[in-house]
């Protein structure tokens, strides 16, 4: 399947659109009292994100339902949810970022104690917009029941707050490829596995094409994930948002630091591989997920 | 109906060690990967709380199913809840309280980055055990998800975190009675309504039963703040485990700072005999939430 890079960017950019005008329409007024906490929410959640994954949950029920918007509400839930994330992760405390995609970040702009709590209501925010997904027609509540169950267990203390856990540990300490494995397979690829079964399990999917998107979203984490240390070296600052070369300064364990560009860029390439290898029982559907996988390694930012 | 103190005091303990008993099969082991976290979850959770919102929902469950223990599993979740709100609200950019009930607080012992991800677990946990209450017989998916959606209202931005932000707002500022009340009706009435509502939701109730237990925990919360604020002045700083005067210090508007010890005290009586009033329409049943709301005014911690 010959790739047209410029209509795939154009594909991303229309999904992202839909997604953000969601986004605008679920979350609570910005004047609504008390309004800094509104107005906080709405910073760090229009923080010029890619979402990616709300758009692997519209994906998951586009394959299993044949209709995306079915899952709207989990899908923008689960980028609350993530957005959640970035708000603690920069807090002086962790990270201490000042900036994020060339924006200061919440804590340097409404104060650290809104920042804490910005963060406590997204993520609260996120299962009460996800509840609503039961009202969809034709999506039954023990489908909800469930893909809530599954996302918290994703997002918790053995799923992406786990990863973090792991990542501070790891800081100004050199761990081998295993544990930089587990890290990230917790950290960031709990949520992208999550982001397309939620999706698949609100429609209409057996367990073999369930396993099958599973393993994709897990390959696709790990290429997503190699990308971005890599994109940390030779990634272009403005097109990025943020400084290069913060990996190395922070003696941050990264695939390249551990393998070496040249195996990390076979890593990654690999690791597409087998997101397309998974997707061998799936026809054209299945068509966004494959360009997707391929566009990992072109991404520049 | 006369009132036996100690024997009440003495089935408050009978109902909070069950309710521990089961927050310790809920909450993830100890040593569970990776340790840190789980340790700082249970460190936060085992905290000497006297369980009153999980209480509550249980007894929601008694009065609507006949059955209390269909509704533990959301009793515990909202505890959990509860927990997280205190492990952020201590932090240093927040309260920076060093102790709570006479132990040091969740980031003097596991550090400010541990604390702040302990909360998000506990939140992210809370949400997790509730879905796994639709395992329950007799409960219903549908009343799982209706259950979800009421508590994350509550604990979010325009309820909980919405009344601590004005917390924060309102510190070293006077504010008058009506902010006050919805400060607190927010910060900590929102959890009570939830709870009560929650265990009855998990039931049959008809709408006029369900609207007698939310006035009865409205009336409940006030009733509990005001004795709170009373306590923090006239209180036994051996049997609060924290120092007393702390309001005063802070310069924080409460009830007594508001209308006088003599006129906060005819209140905090007259919520509860709003308490008893919502009751009239329930029999022997609704006994319990009668004993507690007379309790309140008695308490001692």
């Amino acid at each position: 399947m010959p790739m047209d890079m410029n209509a795939f960017k154009l594909e991303l950019q229309e999904r992202k659109e839909r997604i953000d005008k969601s986004l605008l329409k679920y979350l609570v007024k910005e004047d609504t009292h008390p309004a800094v906490i509104h107005q906080a929410m709405h910073y760090a959640v229009f923080n010029g994100g890619k979402r990616l994954r709300p758009m692997l949950v519209l994906e998951g029920a586009a394959i299993a339902a044949g209709n995306p918007e079915i899952a709207m509400k989990t899908a923008c839930g689960l980028e609350l949810i993530h957005c959640y994330s970035l708000v603690h992760d920069d807090l002086p405390a962790m990270d201490d970022d000042d900036f994020r995609r060339g924006k200061p970040t919440c804590h340097r702009v409404f104060g650290e104690a809104n920042a804490i709590l910005t963060g406590d209501a997204l993520l609260t925010a996120a299962f009460e917009l996800i509840t609503g997904n039961a009202d969809e027609p034709g999506v039954q509540p023990q489908q909800v029941v469930m893909v809530i169950r599954e996302i918290a267990a994703a997002a918790g203390s053995q799923g992406m707050i786990g990863g973090q856990i792991m990542d501070l540990a790891a800081e100004n300490e050199s761990i081998d490829l295993a544990t930089l494995q587990t890290l990230h397979s917790l950290k960031t690829g709990a949520l992208f596995v999550t982001a397309l079964r939620a999706g698949a399990l609100l429609g209409n999917i057996d367990a073999g094409g369930l396993q099958a998107l599973t393993s994709y979203a897990q390959h696709f984490g790990l290429a997503f994930q190699i990308t971005d240390d890599l994109l940390d070296i030779k990634g272009d600052q403005i097109l990025l948002g943020k400084p290069v070369g913060s990996d190395a300064k922070n003696h941050k364990s990264t695939y390249p630091s551990l393998l070496g560009m040249e195996q990390a860029e076979i890593l990654a390439r690999r690791s597409v591989e087998q997101c397309l290898a998974s997707l061998e029982g799936f026809g054209s559907e299945a068509d966004f997920l494959r360009q997707l996988a391929n566009f990992t390694l072109e991404r520049q930012s």
